[in-house]
């Protein structure tokens, strides 16, 4: 066993230590009155039999896939790479992301009775650590699981990287199925009614392709293979520090606890980087024997990553609080009725776009620049390095917000309401630089992957200029895919919200009472049209996804399969940054207007944020998340296909 | 004199004699009563003071990028291909674009009473002859004065290329900012009260790229330059056929006769390629000197570009009809809200972005087959060679609809105003197709004028390729722009909206008696808001999209600048059908409703499906018509500098 390998086996263990014992601390807190656990029941019964009957489905997927990919690695015995152990990885790596999975969502339906009652006791301070805890348990579980995961496989299959990227496609697929179920899930039952409680909260965009590009890049750079996974080890440190960093000094300013914990974590990754990077040589020759790049060269390349990541959350910022004016105009617009509200909110959604794109094109040209593809792998490392604590910074508002639906429902105070609606608001924010940031790492994870698809596949730069006609149809295929991809999930979420509202006006008609808190809803037969809604929605889109560069790879040839990643990843990443961002903006909108401006609660313009914020809402949480994994997961599946392409 | 050049020249004033002959009889027809009369003349006052005050913003821009393009050419001695003539040619383009959209806004807001009028007299069969009249005006007018000045350009500058693509940036450009600024305008009024007239009615997104990029094809193929410009001339005889064969059978079925007259023009002009090419030679040596295209490779490929741009067209109506269940759909949503409406619309129209993607793929795919880079100019050639219908059919609804306003406001008969909602319904489904056919032939002819910019920037295949970091940035870059760019007219239309409902508002509180029609609204301040939020809304976004290849060009090479191009195009192509198809289906899940469906007028799913219509409407008139320009605009531009970029 290759010793180095015991840092990240440590860095995963550790995680996991912090999860029990935030969990453990978690679980002691009072779940508040009868009500409040009846409810908190209810939602956890709906929850678990969702993703009971999600992941039946989800594992007919991978045995298939698992199947037909060692089948293939058989029947290819002249391609070394690939044989029947891909197939083996894969399905560790798709169990792995469904551990994950399963662990956030029941952390998260725990903790949001408990952040409730906690708001009801102990005022902010109390809520605020409730609702971290459960994010960080979330984020920490990510990477923990993802690690050891990666750790396992690694060891059993001695780093041979056809193999271990079957891992990051079992991982992706998993999650990429759960986010968008869990999204239709939840916004489906949302836009119908506030019944059925946010399963999104429990469903991290879990990305263990962070872990797992470092076995892309070795076939770039001699002698580096463990780089990434030291970096990936000392950022779940960084990211522990950061979480309790943020416990500490939450009580006086929530949001800049957030912020200061996530910048204190980056800082500490940069600085472990350098270590790391110092003690592995002072120089680095790449594959090809000649080139040489320095080790500040190799430092700068993966701060530019934790750089431009940060840069592009922060920049989600200024457009999503309404502490600035593009959130503000459409709170003003709102005046002037829902369509205003709809067209300003799209728009800041698309201006969205701008900044950070420059950002992102020139972190690629800085990264480049210092150490060649392997610095655009560095790059895409340094961003995914502190996801522990940016999933736990984004799992923290849908907690604080399922918190204020159950204060609601439990007829609390209303001075509860408004200390969860304070959280939430905070976590709109912190859900948006989380969302950014994912997006923007996704896009430098997916290009990284594609250099080593282009590698594996023997693909020379020739064969894929703009000036090959096959490259330019596969570019339209590729950016009209996301296109495809988010309509049909709007779609699924309009079609069970649609059903939703229809068994809602049914039980309000035929159950007497409800009204007026007398009676029960009838919980269970909403969940019910909330999971069928969900499982439905998400079979055809993600199947398509898979088959897409397997189809087009097969069929039409590797080098138009170049031209659709490429063409994804350009159209995904707008439709990624747009949407979390119009959803993120058009909420805090109506939140804006409900602390009393331009009419406050009950006006007509509060009434017109309110269609922005439903339109917004399947935006943000349903289709941005699940387009930030597919645009991995095409490129990974590229990657898992390239040495059987001709 | 090429004696060649008598054809297109000849087909030139042919479609201005059938313009002249239209106009004439046109006009003899009666404007309506009094307060018809005073509306129209209102309208068209406002219109002209609107376009009197955008052309002279737009001339600014011209003398200084004709200048500039002057002085760039001079200081360049040793680049023979561009000189002080390449900015008298742009001068020239801009001119006959300018031109052309002054007679199309003269016309559109004379149709407009004469349909209603029309419609009052003598029903559906009346109405529908001037209506189409005035769009055949408009069509005619575009093509003719196209070739005509082509045909100047030409003789004047001996068919040096780099000279006549001036000509076609000229067109561009001010296409670019009139349809803009007119689409502001417009819909700022739009939003705001129905009280402007519909001036994007007369502003068609003309084209003269059409009818230039012959002049790029000869860099790539000996002795045929002369091929596409007969082939236009053909085009524009088969479109004043398919013109008459509408006014023959309109009365019967309307929808069927603008169908099939566009296919008949289709035909005739596939027809007529056949003698052309069979005419111009047995084969054809491309400019290595040593590939061989034969004739039927060269006809093949012009006929794909037909057929594409017939399919694309007609996939539109699928998506945006009220006769197919996407529509229906919507209208379905919108009994359970607004929000329902604007999710299920904006999801139909990226759906609408599957089948058109791939039919366009394909093309590509197969023009090249039979004619290499050729081909694809050919295959843009070919969907370009019907303009003169498509815009005829197309302009025909803004008319339309314009009369329903009027008859509203004149307070004629229910009738009138059943008959003029007839014609505006069928007009969506064809402005749809329209749009269609525009944004697929813009994707083509952008590919055609980026292949000449790489040919002209003297672009090796390796440098353009995708694993260049370059290149890769520059695609996002590129990619993000149709956003940005949209993001801004968005906002533009929003800005201008909501200062004119506040106008609306303090008319109706100030002048007593405005609801009960006692006393005139103040249309002359209603006009001046529009007017002052287009100019200033198309100044930053145009201004933007002229700068920015220019500097990529110069300042990050023109290897960027070839992603940048593509980047836009994929992005641009995307956002123009989904943005096309949006608005155009929640259009018409309004017009269903109305018709009875759903709860009717005055319901609340008829409310809900107000508010889509709303946010659709400066989707497909305001920012989908302008990415199709904008698209071309940037690579005819890339086109002109290509010979001075190192």
């Amino acid at each position: 066993m290759d010793y180095l390998l015991l840092w990240p086996l440590l860095g995963g263990l550790l995680a996991l230590l912090v999860v029990v014992l935030l969990t453990l601390d978690l679980l002691k807190k009072s779940r508040g009155n009868a009500t409040m656990v009846e409810i908190s029941n209810a939602v956890q019964v709906g929850a678990k039999a969702f993703l009971k009957r999600e992941y039946t489905y989800i594992a007919g997927f991978v045995v298939v896939i698992a199947v037909a990919l060692a089948v293939l690695g058989e029947m290819n015995p002249d391609v070394p790479t690939m044989n029947r152990w891909t197939g083996v990885s894969f399905a560790i790596g798709a169990v792995c992301s469904a551990i994950a999975g399963y662990i956030g969502m029941s952390i998260a339906t725990r903790a949001n009775s408990r952040t409730a009652e906690a708001a009801r006791q102990g005022g902010v301070k109390g809520a605020l650590g409730v609702a971290i805890s459960g994010g960080a348990v979330m984020g920490l579980s990510v990477v923990g699981i993802s690690l050891l995961g990666l750790c396992l496989v690694y060891q059993l299959f001695e780093g041979e990287p056809a193999i271990v990227n079957g891992y990051a496609m079992g991982a992706s697929l998993v999650a990429l199925f759960a986010r968008s179920g869990g999204g239709i899930y939840t916004k489906g039952a949302d836009m119908g009614a506030d019944l059925v409680g946010k399963v999104e909260a429990g469903i991290p965009e879990d990305d263990p392709i962070a872990v797992t590009l470092n076995f892309t890049a070795p076939e770039m750079m001699q002698g580096m293979v463990m780089l990434p996974m030291l970096i990936a080890a000392a950022g779940v440190v960084a990211s522990i520090i950061g979480i309790f960093f943020i416990r500490l000094f939450a009580k006086n300013d929530p949001q800049k606890a957030l912020m200061n914990g996530t910048y204190v974590a980056a800082l500490l990754t940069i600085i472990a980087t350098w270590f790391i990077v110092d003690a592995a040589g002072s120089e680095f020759t790449a594959d090809d024997g000649d080139t040489v790049y320095s080790k500040i060269g190799i430092f700068w390349s993966t701060v530019v990553g934790v750089l431009a990541g940060a840069a592009v959350g922060f920049i989600s910022e200024y457009y999503t609080s309404s502490k600035y004016r593009p959130t503000r105009v459409i709170s003003e617009n709102s005046q002037s009725g829902p369509a205003l509200t709809v067209v300003e909110g799209l728009s800041v959604g698309m201006k969205s776009c701008g900044i950070p794109t420059v950002v992102l094109a020139v972190a690629i040209l800085i990264a480049y620049h210092f150490a060649g593809f392997y610095g655009i792998a560095l790059a895409a490392f340094g961003m995914l390095a502190t996801t522990g604590i940016i999933v736990s910074v984004d799992s923290y508002g849908p907690i604080a917000d399922n918190a204020g639906g159950i204060a609601e429902m439990a007829h609390l105070d209303r001075s509860v309401r408004e200390i969860t609606d304070n959280l939430d608001s905070v976590g709109n924010t912190t859900a948006a630089i989380g969302k950014g940031f994912a997006i923007g790492s996704a896009a430098f994870a997916a290009l990284g992957l594609l250099v080593a698809y282009t590698a594996s596949a023997g693909i020379s730069a020739a064969d894929v200029s703009l000036t090959e006609p096959a490259v330019l149809a596969g570019l339209l295929l590729g950016g009209m895919f996301p296109y495809f991809f988010s309509s049909m999930l709007f779609r699924a979420v309009s079609i069970s919200a649609f059903a939703m509202i229809g068994e809602v006006r049914r039980q309000l008609r035929e159950i007497p009472g409800i009204m007026e808190g007398k009676a029960k809803p009838d919980y269970a037969q909403c969940v019910d049209i909330a999971t069928r809604g969900a499982i439905n929605g998400m079979l055809l889109p993600g199947g398509i996804a898979i088959l897409l560069p397997v189809l087009v790879g097969f069929l039409l040839g590797k080098e138009m399969l170049t031209g659709v990643l490429i063409g994804s990843l350009v159209s995904g990443l707008m439709i990624g940054i747009q949407m979390a961002n119009s959803g993120g903006a058009m909420d805090n909108a109506k939140k804006y207007i409900e602390e009393g401006n331009f009419g406050g609660k009950g006006s007509d313009a509060h009434k017109a944020a309110v269609v922005g914020d439903t339109v917004g809402d399947p935006l943000k949480d349903t289709v941005g998340p699940s387009i930030n994994i597919l645009i991995k997961l095409m490129c990974v599946i590229s990657l898992v296909i390239a040495p059987l392409l001709t």
